[in-house]
C-alpha cells in the first residue's frame, strides 16, 4: 500500500492511527499542501479531487476520503476492530465519528480558511470567531453524544472509529486555542489518546514530512 | 422503527430513499425545524445535538448521523445492497458519497447559512456566492470521480449509497438555482434518480409534512 500523506492534514492523521491500530504499513508519499503540490498534474492523475489522504492498494485501486479509507482497512485487517458490535452499535460509533468528521472539521479546514480570508476579505477576529464557534458547537454536541458510554475512549475500553476521527479534531482545537474545559469528557479520552502509541506515533508533529511553524 | 424527518432536510431525505430502496417502513414524526421544533426538550432528550434524522429502532436504540442511519439499514437489510462489491469497490462507493456528505453538503445547511447572515452580516449576494462556489467545486470533484465509472446510477446499473446521498445535493443545488451545465453526468444520473420511484416517493415535496414556499 501506499498513503499520500501530509504531516498537518487532520484526514490523513485520522488514517495514520487507523494504519498504525491495525499494525499495518504503507510506504508513504508526501504532498506538500502549502507549496500546492495537491494541484499539480501528477497528484490529480492520481485524485482529481486534489486532497490528501489517498491510499493506492497492492490491487493499484486508488481510494481517497478518510473514512472510506479506514473502513477499507477494518476490512482488509479485521482485528482489533474499529466497528465492533451489533449493527446498531456499529452505527453508534460511525454516527460519533460523522459527527466530528461532517459536522466540525468540514468547516474549519484550510480552503475554507482562505475563502473567508480572500474571498469574503473577513478580519482576522472574524475567522478566528468563525472556527471556535464551530468547533465549540461540535464539541458540546459530541461531550453530550459521549456521555452515555465513554469509558477511557470514545466508546468502552478500545480505541474505535469515533477516537480515531476525534484525535485529529482536538489536535486542530489547541492549535486554534479552544477553549476545552468545558468538555471534559473530551479532555479525558483525548488525553488517553495522547499516551496511546499508535496515536503518538501518528502526531503530526512526529512524520518524516513534519515542519515546525506555519 | 421511527423515524424523526423533516421534509427538507437533506440528510433526512438521504434516509427516506434508502428506507425506500430496501422496501422498509418506518413510522414517522416531524420535527418542524423552521419552527425550531429541533430544540424543544422532548427532541434534545431523543438527539442532544438538535439534527434530524434520527431513527429509532425496533429495539429501542437512537442512531443519528444520515450516513451512520443508512449503513445501519444496510446491514439490517442486506438486499438491494448499498455498498456492493469487495472491500475497494465498497470503499469507492463510500467516498463517493463521503466527497458529498463531508465536502460539499455541511457548508450549505441553514445554520450556516444563518451564521453567515446573523453573525458575519454579509450580504446576500455573498451568501449566494458562498453555497454556489461550495456546490460547484464540489460538483465539479464529483463529475471527474464519477467519470470512469458511472453508469445510470453513479456506479453502475443499480443505486448505490452515493446515488442516495446525490439526489438530495441535486435537489439543493437546484433550489439554490446552481449552473448545472458543467456536470453532464452527475446531470444525467440526477435525471435517473428523478425518475426512480423510490427516490420519487422520498422527495422533499412530497412528504405528509411538505410546506411549499419557504
Amino acid at each position: 500500500m501506499r498513503l499520500y500523506d501530509y504531516f498537518r492534514s487532520s484526514a490523513a492523521y485520522r488514517v495514520r492511527i487507523a494504519l498504525n491500530l491495525k499494525g499495518l504499513t504503507a510506504e508513504r508519499a508526501f504532498v506538500h499542501l502549502r507549496k500546492g503540490e495537491q494541484r499539480g498534474e501528477s497528484f490529480l492523475a492520481l485524485n482529481p479531487q486534489g486532497f490528501v489522504p489517498a491510499l493506492v492498494t497492492d490491487e493499484g485501486a486508488i481510494l481517497t476520503q478518510s473514512m472510506a479509507i479506514i473502513e477499507y482497512l477494518d476490512e482488509l485487517q479485521p482485528r482489533p476492530s474499529l466497528l465492533p458490535g451489533d449493527a446498531a452499535q456499529r452505527a453508534r460509533l460511525r454516527a460519533l465519528a460523522q459527527l466530528i468528521a461532517c459536522d466540525i472539521h468540514p468547516l474549519n479546514n484550510l480552503r475554507i480558511l482562505k475563502y473567508l480570508k480572500q474571498d469574503l476579505a473577513l478580519e482576522q477576529a472574524q475567522i478566528d470567531g468563525w472556527v471556535t464557534h464551530w468547533i465549540a458547537e461540535g464539541f458540546a454536541a459530541l461531550e453530550a453524544a459521549l456521555g452515555p458510554t465513554a469509558g477511557p475512549f470514545c466508546v468502552g475500553n478500545n480505541p474505535t472509529l469515533p477516537d480515531v476521527i476525534l484525535a485529529p479534531q482536538v489536535f486542530s482545537a489547541r492549535r486554534f486555542n479552544v477553549e476545552m474545559k468545558p468538555y471534559p469528557t473530551i479532555r479525558r479520552i483525548a488525553a488517553n489518546l495522547d499516551a496511546h502509541e499508535a496515536f503518538a506515533a501518528a502526531h503530526p508533529m512526529s512524520q518524516p514530512d513534519t515542519e515546525v511553524g506555519n
